[in-house]
């Protein structure tokens, strides 16, 4: 790594190539090819959602990757929003379909037809359905490894409800999740904001998203939780019939991290200049013993350092670098993969019973005897994961700005981040105030903090009329 | 489950329909919905080959699902195979795509180009990578759900090394991965084939693979591994360069556990006329508890049970049935479901400090202190684990059968399994033979068993011509 995070996009390109997370020379526009060095981290994050996913009662499902063209028609606004970006099936083998099938973009239109089936009385009810796999969508705008490709990785959770209120119930729930695992585990700092109306999910009463900010203070949606209400119950006919016989729709949420975003979103918040720090938990390794050598103790060395890789290994991720390379020029490397903890060890530590442990986050080294070696390793990983958790989160707590005039908001755009405006309103109505925000600024509206009760007593930043509510502005991937 | 499994068709269309494995209903001609009772199990299958083959120094990677169709037409052998069964998208929203895109039927034609990237010198192999995803193949053949659909699940890996001996151990590393998983872990006994050359895996120099027999004596083909030899690495460019600065072309395998089809031949070896039966590391459900009680009596024994779930779902995937059904008719549901262990518990039992301990597999019930339940439920379900594979072993076994004649090969085919039988040779000049017993007697020639050294003194079953190797012939799926 030469390139200096400041200059983030660089830094992105660079560490991306240089740590090998993902290949772009797949010769199929906008699709990449997911090496192992990001792969297992991804594989990884996909088991701490599904764990907790069915810790809260969803189950695993695997629906069709294709969908009937009629299918994808059934709810109009759905339609509309995803229809011009599917991939179409029209052929097999040699011959012509007789009704093409879409390769899903999202899987309700596959999905809500069978929960039709599923669903009887009120006893099926709470449904609760996960799938992790995914989906593809024929983006026009530029795409970015992780953060936009025509393919991509994600978990989505499909549940149907009696209520409305179990349905806003589960929004909350969706959200403590994100909270845990985002949050609490990934050390990934965000806000939930409610969707303007004319920015949320096609088919949707409105869209909850966790918007995070990448280090040149732009933001980039993470997972988001849709309230559906009964728009695709009504449309694909998932009724129960209740206590007094008679048939209601259900109510009706989904909610869908995608696992390669929060991937990017993970090492873009964590990385430094010499390169990826990870969580320890998310780390592929997580330790790397390193061996100090001369000529005459290599013998010894190695076969110490192979004992101690074991013992290691019946608790973590462990490598030991035995290559030809110089002590630096590993350090380099390993530090580059961002490996939480090095263990360097020559002769002189052996005969103390001892080892040097170095810390990925802040680069601290200390003697550590190796009598209770897994006890530190364990102890240090925790105190990284939650030190570079910290240090997100105090970088992001000082984005979060405020400005309630044009040259106000034209001003705190330029320091990156969020800015909170009072704006006319997050109906329709407002549409044609963010559109203007937007040619002026280049920023988007990203709705209003959810649980935020303020109300503003000044003017909308885009027409001057009263304003009825905070909404938030950023740049945005 | 009204039907006997001795009538294997209808026990497996029933089982699919009443355990709700396998939804049909998705309009979709050769699609099926894997809901959660089946997709439970598949996943944990998933984990443990996954995790066997990380431990063999595999690792995971994310190839696209979408392959342009020059990658896929540079092995000429591997297009003839694939090609007729390719699902073409050739539309993005509403935009004709320039070059036509294959969805995958297999990952070959995706990975190596980018493997022919990915290595340089001798210390860049082996590279050993796997994937777990879908597939998808036009069959033609009629579709049957798990068994063969038109989108299946499953890993592939693929391996390239610097030698073709390396790459011969490969082979049998994996060989012994199917051991330890499929023989050992799941109770699946299958004898390991080399094909025939007319046979074999498109564009493969040899294909190995385990059979397997279902209930009705047909058999059934489980994970292969392809030597690959240097047909992909010349066609793809898949190269190192050695010690003297030579360009030497890498020898391949590849590996395929298709996770939807082990899960078919799961349970339809050791399920019964009551229903499934899982191994124990495999059940969705591991333990279900039926409370016993009277109405005076309720409140306390549910305050008993809910505290023994708890205690239980420390260590086990633990359910218990407090709804209003009566307890023979929980027993049958949970049964058909395939739970291992069933504990029933009323006030008699908890004054006793015990409970009743039921076994899937035996029906055996016994009364079993309450205190070190934890390890009897741990003792029973290994035990089960061990029953059912021996069972599934010992019949398995009378099933293998020998003829040296016309004669005594049609008679052998009606038990059903498979006729070891001379045969003039498994090379492509054996074809003719292979395509004259299954003619007459609609069996086909799985291949020589590995590892079967003794060699035939009589004549060829399909010509008469003088035998140079033994061949199993069975009935297939």
């Amino acid at each position: 790594m030469d390139v200096q995070k400041e200059n983030f996009s660089e830094w992105y390109n660079e560490i991306i190539k240089e740590a090998h997370l993902c290949d772009l020379r797949y010769n199929l526009k906008g699709f990449v090819v997911i090496p192992p060095n990001a792969a297992q981290v991804m594989k990884l994050m996909y088991r701490i959602y599904e764990e907790a996913l069915e810790r809260k009662g969803h189950r695993p499902a695997y629906f069709p990757s294709l969908i009937p063209e009629r299918n994808l028609k059934a709810e109009s606004e759905h339609v509309e929003g995803f229809v011009p970006e599917v991939f179409w099936v029209t052929r097999a083998g040699a011959n012509e379909l007789e009704e093409a099938m879409a390769m899903r973009p999202t899987s309700e239109t596959a999905m809500y037809p069978m929960f039709a089936l599923w669903i009887n009385g009120k006893s099926d009810l709470p449904l609760k359905i996960y799938q992790s796999c995914q989906v593809w969508r024929h983006e026009t705008k530029a795409t970015k490894p992780f953060i936009r490709t025509r393919e991509f990785y994600w978990i989505e959770a499909h549940d149907v409800f009696a209520t409305e209120e179990e349905a806003l119930m589960q929004v909350r729930e969706d959200m403590e999740t994100t909270d845990e695992i985002l949050g609490g585990r990934f050390g990934i700092p965000f806000i939930f904001f409610k969707r303007p109306q004319w920015d949320k999910f096609a088919g949707a009463v409105d869209t909850y998203a966790a918007d995070t900010l990448m280090p040149d203070g732009k933001t980039l949606q993470l997972p988001s939780t849709h309230m559906l209400g009964q728009n695709f119950s009504k449309a694909f006919d998932v009724k129960y019939m209740d206590e007094d016989g008679m048939h209601q729709f259900g109510w009706q949420t989904c909610y869908g991290p995608a696992i390669s975003r929060i991937y990017a979103a993970l090492f873009s918040m964590h990385g430094d200049n010499r390169g990826l720090v990870y969580p320890f938990e998310l780390a592929p390794v997580q330790v790397v013993i390193i061996p100090i050598v001369k000529k005459d103790t290599e013998a010894e060395v190695r076969k110490k350092v192979e004992g101690l890789k074991e013992a290691l290994s019946a608790h973590f991720r462990v490598e030991a670098d035995f290559s030809n390379n110089t002590p630096g020029f590993k350090y380099n490397k390993w530090e580059l993969l961002g490996v939480p903890i090095r263990i360097e060890m020559g002769m002189r530590d052996i005969r103390k019973g001892a080892c040097v442990l170095a810390r990925r986050d802040t680069g601290e080294k200390r003697e550590v005897k190796l009598e209770g070696l897994e006890n530190e390793v364990r102890k240090e990983g925790a105190s990284l994961t939650s030190n570079i958790r910290e240090k997100a989160f105090s970088w992001f707590s000082g984005l979060v700005h405020s400005a309630d005039s044009d040259s106000g908001l034209a001003k705190a755009v330029e320091k990156g981040g969020f800015v909170r405006i009072p704006f006319c309103s997050d109906r329709m109505e407002g549409e044609p105030c963010a559109e203007r925000l937007k040619e002026k600024y280049s920023v988007n509206i990203r709705g209003s903090r959810y649980g935020e009760k303020e109300r503003p007593s000044g003017k909308c930043v885009g027409c001057g009329k009263p304003a009825t509510i905070y909404l938030y502005a950023a740049r945005q991937y």
